[in-house]
């Protein structure tokens, strides 16, 4: 396995939510080896460090590849300055830009190889959307921005990989959404990853049906008969696609042991199983991208943001993973 | 607590599904010290048995009351006769009357006041349409025939209860369905079911959004701002109704120890969870009736059901839930 030298490069996430609080922990805790570097506000960082009574020593960069020399005794920030009135828990408008701007900031970075992979954290899409309209989510945003079409988002924990076919949409249009070409596509890149980013060379994926009980038989809803079977179907010479099953027997756990990912047809369809199975360690992972990024699996937590009471789990799983999958990708070059 | 004398009566589910075999092994392993009865074909639940390859003796009874007696020794089944050429793993449109029939007897049994509840075994409800048009489940066909307005399917087991405020209707009509009215309804039907089902004098409820992150503040969807928040504010005097909350942060530790029941809003919400956390030991209650009836959470298990590998974890679960409800009702007759 090669070894990648490059830095990790987190993102702000909104500044008034947990996001700091949750890196800051995480370097804090010293189970993460791998140098990374956090874009945010240097006077800002300090403030918060000075409120959760921590002793944590910031040092600016004014490269990512300076994160990888003083990492082990300082974390690293590259400055980039939130509005003046930022607070904890109340989420401010006029950080909109700001906070696109690091993720911009840090797709840049791994464009120009000067960082191995980015780590996002949590942001509010109401917030954002002041800045750029229709902002549904970092996945569909970077997927844009780095003109990959062929993207999907992945939860992956230690039991399971789960992903939705549709993300962020309003339930009830989940259906009108849902096409064999939609299902064909993402079930390619889903296998494609498995593969390339977890070395997994004959990826078993499990499909689940958009009805009550999968349908049962046209009873209960057409789409598995009209699109999700044949989309199966289709693909069932080239690889190894299984379904659909009804949703709610498809997380056993003999299905967890047997199926290397469960590809679901809708948001909470796929969330709700993998949070359940693991709260604190499940990770955002936008699969079929040209670059690796992932993100902690919760909100911005502004309810909680002033009580420091947040978990940096995901956030650590989200920052491991991002190692690993650049890791397993570099193998091949 | 007042000890009920009468048995539970156990319907035939369909004849061609894991119902037998799950219902003999719930007999054979002596889980369960109250007795019940089966409403089936003796000479077809011998054959069984016969090629099950195990020793269960059984009693042919006329009246409920005779189980009570012989429980011990045999499994008591009331006779009602299924298709000649029935066959398991083959589900025979020829055998959806009398499967149908069990349950009304089954039925006509509690309201004698011959049996203390029943509990029904799976059933496919597109067999079932060859007798009785638009059946969509035990649920509904028992509230109408009941002539009960006010009932909801509840899943429970050791860790949670979940009710489904919609359940068999395609994914696409979920939006459609929901009401205020039927929201407060229900929630009024789980939180009497809580205190009279289960003794618990101050049930806390947790309500979920329907779409992805609950809305996020209607940015996508507006059913939690129009319909759900509403519904469950109008609430907040006469109970502890909480919500709604992105379905897929409900069922951390901290919830499910904090709140007694959760309200999801269509059937995988509710069932993915539930089966998640408790794939073998859930059962299916309806609350609201006048009388006590559950059910295994599982189906017909067509394509097993030869094999004999069926889990009667559910069914024992089933059983000895509608034991505990029935009691704990009669606790204030």
């Amino acid at each position: 396995m090669k070894n990648i030298i490059q830095p990790i490069v987190v993102t702000m996430g909104d500044p008034s939510g947990i996001g700091i609080e949750v890196t800051l922990r995480a370097w804090k805790n010293r189970k993460i080896k791998h140098p990374f570097f956090l874009i945010h506000d240097y006077s800002y960082v300090k403030k918060i460090i000075k409120k959760m009574k921590i002793n944590i020593p910031l040092k600016l960069i004014s490269e990512p590849n300076q994160a990888v020399k003083i990492y082990k005794n300082f974390l690293p920030i590259y400055q980039l300055e939130v509005a003046k009135n930022t607070q904890l828990g109340k989420p401010n408008k006029q950080n909109a830009k700001v906070i696109l701007k690091s993720i911009d900031m840090a797709l840049n970075f791994i464009q120009l190889g000067e960082a191995a992979a980015m780590v996002t954290n949590p942001i509010a899409k109401n917030i954002i959307n002041y800045a750029s309209k229709n902002f549904t989510g970092h996945t569909e945003y970077l997927a844009k921005k780095s003109k990959s079409k062929n993207f999907c988002m992945m939860l992956i924990n230690d039991t399971i990989r789960v992903i939705p076919l549709t993300i962020h949409i309003p339930l009830k249009k989940v259906s009108q959404s849902i096409s064999k070409k939609l299902i064909k596509d993402t079930l390619k890149i889903i296998n494609q990853s498995i593969k390339k980013d977890f070395r997994n060379k004959k990826p078993k994926i499990l499909i689940t049906g958009l009805n009550p009980h999968a349908g049962e038989n046209g009873f209960l809803g057409k789409e598995e008969k009209d699109t999700i079977k044949p989309a199966i179907n289709s693909l069932k010479k080239s690889m190894n696609v299984y379904g659909p099953i009804s949703a709610d027997s498809a997380f056993t756990k003999e299905n967890l042991n047997k199926y290397d990912a469960v590809l679901c047809m809708y948001h909470d369809q796929a969330l709700i199983p993998v949070k359940t199975i693991d709260f604190y360690n499940t990770v955002n992972y936008t699969a079929g991208l040209n670059f690796v990024r992932t993100s902690p699996d919760h909100g911005t937590g502004f309810d909680i943001a002033t009580k420091f009471i947040a978990n940096e789990n995901s956030l650590v799983s989200a920052i491991r993973d991002a190692i690993k999958i650049s890791k397993n990708r570099s193998i091949n070059k």
